[in-house]
């Protein structure tokens, strides 16, 4: 459960960018958002003014909501009718998150917030979102934790002649015995992921919708990612691209597993994925700029001869090496080329080096960590090596 | 792998639909729209014109789309600068999903479809996808049947002393194995859901934000859905209400196990959930009107006694008795209240009478129902019983 001084917090950052910026209010309809703010995901609409108290008006469940909310102002949803008149106040200026919130609910709470005016506020509570507390710091340790263990599970049950599909069952089944939730939650427009990617050999080269360096082949074109049908092949890389997710909060990892030796060019790939990230998380401090960690890793793939193959297939390749995660997988910052904005202590990045070699397999690391005074805090704190079975 | 003729005959369709409500072309960019037209679900806009041929236009990945999509005309995503010149016509009303569509891409289409008229066309969208074709309810049979396998394996692994995340872990690692993609699409805003519900005892009860009768406790407020870490409970209803995804197409089905004997008072609702559903199977005809089927229900669970349980605990009962499903979850039509309009052969519905008994547990049935002449086809047809174990 949320803490309620943690709730405060949080609304008191929004409510400093808010005056800012000029808004006279932020509303949130999108779960995880009104989630961040006031403790439940219950469907609700949550209202922060720039001054004054919070108010939060419950669809469903309302009996819920008022068990879980951190927030003391709690009311049934009012009808059309009597929805201006449960406002505290008239707003010119309404900050709103268009990155996520459909046209069809945006005509309609325009129509229910008659003469205020709507602004796109996805940028700011973005912001307000990637800096994580000291609290939210102790759960994505904990997330960190409890995927580590699924993973150095992994040994126990990878053998040659499993489907791909057979390894995401095994490993799935541990991490829903170890209290993972499942549910994955990205905001970008039409991104989709099911738990994680487990991809054998040529299998996970196959480029796809997913806005990273690998999507995997999937079970069909309906469900193109993660694990195919395709049977592990030993002397080539398995790889393991698992989200974990406890108490909301998401931790993202990789490890590469084989049966049997890996040919030497994957091998050296593998050390420059390290060289990259350790490169990387001795830079991962306060001020230092996205973009320019991204080209520096780009640069140093280069310098390997392994540009081509840089995150992603040749001819496919993301332009980005890490991305904010949180209570969403997909959060800011992000590592990527155009984004030329300083880190700050508290963020929550996945480093992932990857390389794409296609008819062979994808080798790479991933770890999340957190941005500090001191380069990144390790929160997926297991080891990055190779194992072999 | 959606067959070119398959896919031809759904343009076809939605080109008549185009036509009839005076529109010169709809825009598709949710992924699943994409994948019922064009067969691939690769992160792409599908232009369909009310006359012509359709263009798909590639984001990501565009090789993979060349693969698995089926129509002639698949061009990489042009730059701000080329569309105009990429589309095939001048358009004057184009339909567009506003149901699904963020405020964000609305903006950003618009100024790219510079000139054009935006409106909503998110109901003829739904109305086309409802009426399942012959190739498309043999999908949803094979569904039907792998997700019954996994449903008759329960007896092996259902114990006292699980929790209900192991029951969880349990039956999703069976369907994991039997090909189950895992990502359930939902349309609705708000709505999330994690393959399913393994619930037990007075657990099952708690009121929630998932638009069905149940919600589940979870595993915390920040994923406040389906299993959570109670224990079972013998002598009170462990409820199972899972999904399967196989080629895309959902099926829904819930069936209840006991550890040793239930109260006289929930055998004789279960008894009354088999009435109602028998009673609106027959009527899953061609012409019925939807909200008469869902008042008729809850005229016979009244009857009964059970109107304060039905569809919810007391006090938060849902207005409804079944739900369209296939691609998604939530798919036209709803046997609801206000929806008036008339069954069409070949719509594929989930019923799914269930009555919540506060302090005790949930107890009810659903399969998925394909309508016809005859009635409701069961597409998910093992054994209706409470099984005892």
């Amino acid at each position: 459960m949320l803490e309620k001084a943690e709730s405060l917090r949080r609304i008191e950052r929004l409510k400093g960018e808010l005056r800012a910026q000029g808004l006279d209010a932020a509303v949130f309809i999108y779960p995880i958002d009104v989630y961040y703010y006031a403790g439940t995901r219950q469907n609700s609409l949550l209202l922060v003014p720039a001054q004054g108290e919070p108010l939060l008006l419950v669809r469903k469940s309302l009996s819920r909501a008022r068990l879980e909310a951190t927030i003391d102002d709690i009311r049934p949803f009012p009808s059309s009718k009597e929805f201006a008149a449960a406002l505290p106040a008239n707003f010119g200026k309404i900050g709103f998150t268009f990155d996520v919130v459909p046209v069809q609910q945006y005509q309609f709470y325009q129509k229910l917030f008659a003469g205020c005016e709507f602004v796109d506020a996805s940028a700011i509570n973005r912001e307000v979102r990637s800096v994580k507390s000291a609290w939210e710091l102790e759960r994505m340790r904990e997330s960190g934790r409890r995927l580590g263990e699924v993973f150095l599970q992994v040994p126990d049950f990878l053998k040659a002649g499993l489907r791909e599909v057979d390894l995401a069952a095994e490993f799935e089944y541990r991490l829903r015995k170890a209290g993972g939730e499942g549910y994955v939650r990205m905001r970008a427009f039409n991104q989709e992921l099911f738990m994680g990617l487990a991809l054998s050999g040529a299998s996970a080269v196959m480029p796809g919708f997913f806005d990273g360096a690998v999507t995997g082949r999937g079970l069909s074109a309906a469900s193109p990612h993660g694990a195919s049908q395709a049977s592990l092949v030993a002397g080539s890389p398995v790889f393991m691209d698992y989200t974990g997710v406890f108490d909301g909060y998401i931790v993202d990892m990789t490890r590469v597993f084989s049966i049997g030796k890996l040919p030497d060019q994957l091998m050296k790939a593998f050390e420059v994925s390290l060289l990259i990230q350790n490169y990387l998380v001795e830079r991962l401090k306060p001020g230092a700029i996205c973009e320019e960690l991204f080209l520096a890793a780009a640069r140093l793939a280069e310098e390997a001869g392994l540009g081509n193959c840089f995150m992603g297939p040749p001819g496919e390749n993301a332009r980005f090496v890490g991305h904010g995660v949180g209570l969403e997988l997909d959060e800011f910052p992000v590592l990527a080329q155009g984004f030329k904005v300083p880190l700050k202590a508290g963020q929550t990045i996945a480093i992932e080096p990857k390389f794409v070699f296609p008819g062979q397999g994808v080798i790479g690391i991933e770890n999340t960590f957190a941005v500090s005074e001191a380069g990144g805090e390790k929160i997926t704190d297991i080891p990055d090596d190779i194992v072999f079975v």
